[in-house]
């Protein structure tokens, strides 16, 4: 492995200070002068009519500003992907979901902006309303738009052929899973400060995953001409993926600011964020697999039915990315992927930490045990006859350029003390789940390619300006470390910024684990050539070749000779002082088949694999799980920062045991009933242990130094691992997340005294007898053998 | 003359609309969340011991943050020039002049800080002062430092052999003139917010003029290690040389912050403004000239005695910066320049507006039109004899590349309708003056270069970054102007962004009227890089070769073919989306001269010139002065905006019909006796004609687009032409500055009723004859005659 000085160390996030005292400033603690307080009057109905709509008393409330409804909002349609735009900035004339934005109001603080939504007076005519995705399929479902159903879109690929690859197999097993609608609990509410100048421009302070997305959405919802809009981007109190797609508190701000000529502030309360609170997408899956006896997958289809809520939002991203995941997730000659996202009245999901693959990989890897069972497979085993590998193309056409899927698999395997399986006392269990994920982004949008500006100030300080949006993961960091180790210096000469969609060049955003790998070349690149700049002034001073010089610790010398060089910050300020030249520069990093992407094997630059192993411990009074290990060996490539990596692992992990175990934003006829963080549990630090992470290095030639994204990875495989190793405790299968106590309690005493699960994992069962899957959850695995 | 369709053109600057419609945010207006003000105890004596300081009563006070004295000061000197550190941030033992700075205060309001200070208790042992600086310079004057004498620096420089040059003059003349101490009366008056991080940075909001020169002077107030600083230059309102040098208050507020671990700010008060102000140097010149009969002038020596006041600042740089150009301003082979810098108790002096050029071009013109008279010559005619000429060197080596200083003044004389000279009506008069100054800044400080940044986003608007301090002068604006003339789009396309020295590469600031072409050069070769980047994808469109392609009217075509081709916004995108190819460069101008240069010949790398010619007419009941018609020529090299232009021309023309007529910060024992509006009289709309501004074309080959600067040029010789006219009105010749109705009044009751000097005008005296000059204030010239 080479020998990095920066690049692959341990080193505390430049922001670190800052946000461990409490300094860094927040949009909630934001003022400008003049700001007025907005707030929105919302939905108290999952479907109907407004039947009147009265603004007048709330207009007269002394300290109100502005009151808006749909009439000063333009007549215009909206959504993430714009062919698909199905929802008004302010309803119309129909709500459809509880949380639909009806009006707003702007005043001059908080409290008279409460009062005055109390004076708005609304009057609804309740309207039929569809829950279950399942029945709102059904020609005879209330429907929500004005589409032929409440199917918003749908998406079906193949690749092979999947009914000759079904034929081929051994045996064929199809199974249904169920998984829930957790919320991002980001610790920073949603938040926003829109001021509309005089001459046009629309200035925005968000907190957000993706501002150049936003200020696209924005010149669309108010129908404003390109490059109206500034995004500023603060720093981020947690987003998950939470902050993609344009709340629609934005354009309301902005419409508000535009009516009164002062910047206008919108912040939720705590309340607000859950019952207004875009999940994760509940995904009923389907999964049929054709194996051969020996374990190889032959055949795979997944059905995936995507509970969308009300509106669009990221839902046929998600679900078509977690597609393009799956078609390529081991190595499977014969996939077959059928999407569907299904409008319910409840509120609209969005994306959330791996963007539809945790849901499907819940079912895949849930039912690869169910698989090695009945075909009397160690599970570690089976995943390891199909682990995709480097070089190997998918039925897709995707081909990991490193994959060392094979290799995790083991560590885990080894660090959780795989063999004890058979060795465990009582109600305790190990199990596992692998997966797969892109490294690098995606191509769907069309554009994957960053540039980044860098400048070595006469000081020997340097400055890069990245687009990257720092959303706690460390991603200036990581510029920053990228910058210093092609430089030669330490990353305390090296500040990162940016911020302000004004001043960086066009960027996806934060999202897809595609930070490190698209920006981290940018990055590189402009400190290549700022380095090439103070080589030639450098070089002239020594007498050398610029080509001879070596950047390291902080000088910059002829190789061999470390006498012969000068101080980094020297030879700064003597380009600056002796030449009159400024060091600065642009790296590009472009990403040519982001236009010219194909089809579903271009989709990803690279892919990150992973296997996460778990032991746990079940209270066989209450039902109750305990993790007691969790290891957690992820492909990186190269980390550029190894603590701020395992960081990423640890949080998603602990988020993936919330998944698992605990977490679920519960709706009774579309409204949460438990909007608190009293009532929606998430893992304290009591649930989660101290997770074994590994970063398996396999530096990836595409990437910076080898690097490859890590941001959602973590969370992916930990709810099959969990289920998987529960399976293992207690015999019980549960293919409902989340496995409460409650439920799992329930599984437990409704399963026969025997074949207990671990025997059965020792002595499998003659294929087609019975399956403990079963007595799980009393919906057994249909069995199809042809 | 090329033919450009955005430079050259009139068009509003980019922040007209926000700055007319009170949109604009200046420092004044801005709060940071947990902010505190912060408040200065000033010396009330010129000159003191301080023999006791006690703020135990102050710190008590409910609201006190912190109060901090010289104890809680890094122990080092400050000034602008590092070899001349002479002022400690807070006095130790000993203040210096009324408005020294004892002690500080951060309260939670500006009412509870200046309650504060009331009860910071100090006791001051009175000292001996010196106001005069001649009675400065004697050896028995008490001193203020504790160097030799109280002249704190001084120049000496010939060029030629001036004892040979008196030789071979027909007639040498000697006269002395005084200039007045002025305030710059910036409708924003000074403030800053520091807040001193936890990381140990220190973040400065500043309204500067120099923001990377404030953040290097932080560092050495503050004993930083390098790179402590950033700070953001918020809009200013008005700065004309205020706003170089850092205020003590920055450093203060850095203080205050450190103690209090909040963001503090500090406002100067209206009158605060005025007592403390640093004005313009005061200037004793002595001016002698020696010429032939023909009116060559073959020798010339200046004399400058500056009144510094209590400690450097900028006077040094001003007497060797007016120096400089002396030694270049006509066609003089031997010239000899000395400058003494004399330090009294009083508020110490900083830049102005031209930087001691107008206070020499008062003395070098007014005695100009004195020799005029007494060769028979023409005052106009004398100039022309002598006026520098392009590519012709100066004594000094300095060798302007374009020179139109002939062709300004003809023009001017020819505008004011010179050939009325004889024929006014009594009491009117008519006056010239003519100046040289740079155009481009000057290398003195060993770095005369800039760097840009510059991003052509997805929807083909422009963003430049650029190190440019908008002073309203329109900065911002004209370097928008240059990268739009390059991309053949319009104005509205690009926006300027900068404002923070984190972003924006090493730049000397906005003075020396330098940043047009300074970072006009750099903003032109970044946007001429992202054309290259454009012209490349387009042509690979077109199937034309890029040099082919013609960037014009918002539109990418084929020279020649228009039709062959795509709107510039059309191949931004494409150039995002169909290469995936962000468009982003930076651009460089180095001027290699900048650190390398030797001599006076060298300072300035290209010069700007002007004729001024005025109409006055002087109520001879009571002196009053009215400016009937104000003619002023200004050689711009290529004028990028020319309402902007013409805005600097006429601001200053304004300016110096204060500095001539009226403006003058009385001091009475050292203490300001009309620190208000209501006293100290600034020229308003009634005292100022609507000028006549040409804007003399003759593009300057090291410009960009050809411009030169032309930000001080239109004060410089405003009051010597005014003089002239009085002159020519009265026969009274005023030496001193300002001419106030009252001086003039006195003077014009002192001068003999015959011969009138229009008179003399037209019929020369004999040389060496008697002067109306002798009549004016009591001071004739000293005539040496050889």
């Amino acid at each position: 492995m080479t020998e990095y000085a920066v690049v692959g160390r341990r080193l505390p996030k430049l922001d670190a200070v800052a946000k461990t005292t409490g300094e860094t400033v927040y949009l909630g603690d934001m003022k400008l002068p003049g700001m007025l307080h907005g707030k929105v009057l919302r939905s108290p109905l999952p479907h109907a009519r407004i039947a009147r709509l009265d603004t007048a008393a709330a207009a007269r409330l002394p300290g109100v500003r502005a009151v808006i409804t749909a009439a000063d909002t333009p007549r215009v349609k909206f959504s993430f992907v714009e062919a698909l735009a199905d929802k008004y900035l302010l309803c119309t004339d129909r709500v459809r979901f509880i949380g639909d934005e009806v009006a707003a109001v702007a005043a001059i603080d908080e409290a008279t902006a409460l009062q005055a939504l109390d004076l708005i007076e609304v009057e609804y005519d309740e309207l039929p309303c569809v829950f279950d995705p399942e029945a709102a399929m059904q020609p005879e479902a209330a429907r929500l738009h004005n589409g032929a159903s409440n199917v918003a879109w749908e998406v079906h690929q193949e690749f092979g052929d999947l009914e000759r690859g079904f034929a081929e197999a051994d045996e064929v097993f199809e199974d249904r899973y169920e998984t829930s609608r957790v919320c991002h609990c980001c610790l920073e509410t949603q938040a926003v400060i829109a001021q509309a100048h005089q001459g046009g421009r629309l200035e925005v302070w968000a907190a957000t995953q993706a501002p150049h997305t936003l200020k696209h959405e924005l010149d669309r919802l108010l129908q404003l001409p390109p490059g109206s809009v500034r995004v500023h981007y603060p720093p981020i109190g947690g987003s998950f993926g939470n902050r993609l797609v344009a709340d629609m508190k934005a354009p309301i701000a902005a419409i508000l600011s535009r009516q009164t000529g002062k910047p206008v502030k919108i912040v939720n309360s705590r309340t607000e964020e859950f019952e207004t609170a875009r999940t994760r997408y509940p995904y009923l899956v389907t999964m049929k697999t054709g194996v051969r006896r020996d374990g190889r997958i032959v055949a795979r289809a997944a059905r995936v039915i995507c509970d969308n809520g009300a509106y669009n939002d990221k839902g046929p991203s998600t679900v078509a990315s977690a597609g393009v995941t799956f078609a390529a997730f081991y190595n499977v000659p014969n996939v077959r992927y059928d999407g569907y996202i299904v409008y319910t009245n409840k509120q609209p999901g969005t994306g959330f930490r791996g963007f539809g693959n945790p849901q499907v990989t819940f079912a895949g890897e849930s039912q690869l045990d169910m698989i090695a069972e009945r075909l009397g497979l160690d599970p570690l085993e089976l995943r390891l006859r199909n682990a995709n590998r480097a070089g190997e193309a998918a039925a897709s056409g995707a081909r990991p350029g490193t994959c060392p899927m094979a290799e995790c698999l083991r560590q885990a395997a080894a660090k959780i003390g795989w063999q004890r399986r058979r060795e465990l006392p009582p109600n305790r269990g190990l199990g596992l789940a692998a997966m797969l994920h892109t490294g690098a982004g995606a191509r769907m949008y069309g554009y994957n390619s960053a540039s980044a500006g860098l400048t070595v100030d006469e000081e020997g300080k340097v400055t890069l300006v990245s687009s990257v949006t720092d959303v706690g993961q460390g991603a200036q960091t990581v510029m920053a470390q990228i910058a210093a180790e092609v430089l030669g210096i330490g990353l305390d000469e090296v500040r990162v910024i940016g911020n302000d969609t004004d001043l960086t060049a066009y960027d996806l955003g934060a999202w897809g684990s595609r930070t490190t790998w698209v920006n981290g070349q940018a990055a590189r690149e402009a400190a290549l050539r700022a380095r090439e700049r103070l080589a030639q002034s450098v070089a002239a001073w020594l007498e050398a070749a610029p080509e001879d010089l070596e950047f390291q610790g902080g000088k910059i010398f002829v190789r061999g000779a470390p006498d012969r060089g000068l101080d980094f910050a020297q030879a700064a300020r003597l380009t600056y002082t002796k030449r009159g030249e400024p060091i600065s520069e642009t790296g590009r990093f472009v990403d040519e088949l982001g236009p010219t992407m194909k089809g579903w094997g271009d989709v990803y630059p690279t892919f990150s694999t992973a296997c996460q192993a778990v032991e746990v411990e079940v209270d066989p009074e209450t039902g109750a799980v305990r993790v007691l290990q969790a290891v957690a060996v992820h492909d990186i490539g190269q980390a550029i920062n190894p603590m701020a990596a395992e960081g990423q692992v640890e949080g998603a992990l602990a988020q993936g045991i919330g998944y698992a175990l605990m977490e679920e934003l519960l709706l009774d006829g579309g409204r949460a009933v438990n909007p608190t963080f009293a009532d929606y549990k998430i893992p304290t630090f009591i649930d989660v242990p101290d997770p074994q992470v590994v970063l398996y290095s396999d530096p990836d030639p595409t990437g910076p130094f080898g690097a490859k994204g890590i941001g959602e990875p973590g969370l992916v495989p930990t709810a099959p691992a969990i289920a998987n190793a529960i399976y293992h405790a207690t015999g019980a299968r549960l293919r409902s997340l989340p496995i409460t106590s409650e439920r799992l309690f329930t599984a437990m005493r409704e399963q026969p005294a025997a074949p207990g699960p671990r025997r059965a994992a020792e002595t499998p069962e003659p294929p087609g007898g019975a399956s403990p899957d079963q007595r799980a959850d009393g919906s057994g695995p249909d069995k199809l053998q042809r």
